[in-house]
């Protein structure tokens, strides 16, 4: 039984993206709602459409963060903590973006790409670089978020040197593991949840102007999958509006 | 082919109490090599007793925290970040508690406890729960860690106050789901991954003194899995030597 999928998501937020490049990889094609008509019931035909192709769409829903609109009731109706991701499929709610992805692949396990590598050893490797990236993600942000998470009163120049310091010894450890290989992708010759979910976080270091000079692999492991069809399709509408981002992790 | 397996872990982590509990699920057994002779061969001799039983074990290594163990060469040489829990399987290494968790279920699903559930709707929570504890851990750590991890000089009142305010928040969030259910697990009705990561973080909330009555979903939760076998056989040794915890979130 297909079953009504909608997602919830803002442009530009890594967790967005992850759980975007998934549906993609899972053949889930998403349908704008906002720029159908409910009324016509064009988001149904829409829906139709995609399920005689044999193809499950979901519900895409792009909101603002710059509007405030993450903190909206729609949102808060399925997700207490006013944060996007949030995911709908039926009755089941799932808004932590590594949950979404996991759980995508185990419910579509014979629909579209396998992000669950056979091998092994691949899967330890993709397991392992997938929770690693949680730690990257975690040291861009204090970097990145710094002056939005900590009130004015307690920023230190200190604090800030640090979390510079441990973002760039971070990268080089990601420098390393995309020197030693094996690629092409992040656990090996397959890519898997660990590309799905570290792309999106190194594509924003990339966004914020880190050099791709003195991080020579991870751009170039940036670079290799711009045109992957998953991550093409959902590159973030807003960064393609502006293409010129921001150079704040250029001396990173 | 069984592979050789190390685990490296310290004592009262919750991140190596989630990877202690998987591998008793999984009914892996630990031995301690530190205390059996290698040059008699004795951590052979247990590990060929355990595949006897056609059980499989793992090499088990207690290092201590307050010794700085987990800086020592041994695991270095597996984990470049030195930090416990370091694992080997074979040449595989997996040092993230989640990956580690992950993969062993689907190494071994057929044996042991199943801990990913067949139903969709319980999958979905499990995957739901599991990641939110990451939230719940990063804000209890937010709290208890705050002097070890804040340089004297960037020390605030209000930060601890505010770190404070969001796990109070946080934990509201957690006694609401086990109020809602369907318990008795956080998934449901079966022991899940989401029970295997979450449980250690919410045992070191009590043993920093979190109040039972206050939090009494919480709390019953917490009670009501001290007898699981896997998590009866994984109790920190140190707060077994030392039953008296501290209680500087008594308060919360």
């Amino acid at each position: 039984m297909t079953q009504d999928m909608t997602l919830l998501w803002g442009s530009g937020s890594p967790p967005c993206w992850r759980v975007l490049i998934a549906l993609e990889e899972k053949n889930l094609q998403g349908y704008n709602s906002v720029l159908l008509s409910f009324e016509k019931g064009e988001h149904k035909s829409q829906q139709i459409a995609l399920e005689e192709k044999n193809l499950q769409g979901y519900n895409s829903v792009l909101l603002s963060f710059e509007k405030g609109e993450h903190k909206s009731q729609q949102v808060l109706d399925i997700n207490p903590r006013g944060q996007l991701p949030s995911f709908k499929h039926g009755d089941r709610i799932l808004n932590e973006s590594y949950g979404v992805c996991s759980y995508l692949e185990s419910q579509f396990k014979n629909q579209g790409n396998k992000l669950i590598p056979e091998c092994g050893a691949e899967q330890a490797r993709m397991y392992q670089r997938m929770y690693e990236g949680q730690t990257l993600a975690q040291k861009m942000a204090d970097v990145i978020y710094y002056n939005w998470k900590v009130p004015e009163g307690e920023r230190h120049d200190s604090a800030v040197k640090r979390n510079r310091e441990a973002l760039i010894a971070e990268l080089k450890i990601w420098e390393e593991y995309l020197k030693k290989g094996p690629g092409p992708y992040l656990a090996g010759k397959d890519f898997t949840l660990a590309d799905v979910t570290v792309y999106p976080s190194i594509a924003y270091l990339f966004r914020f102007g880190l050099c791709e000079k003195r991080h020579p692999k991870v751009a170039e492991y940036y670079n290799s999958l711009k045109s992957r069809p998953s991550i093409k399709a959902t590159w973030p509408p807003t960064w393609l509006e502006s293409p010129q981002g921001q150079d704040l992790l250029k001396d990173i």
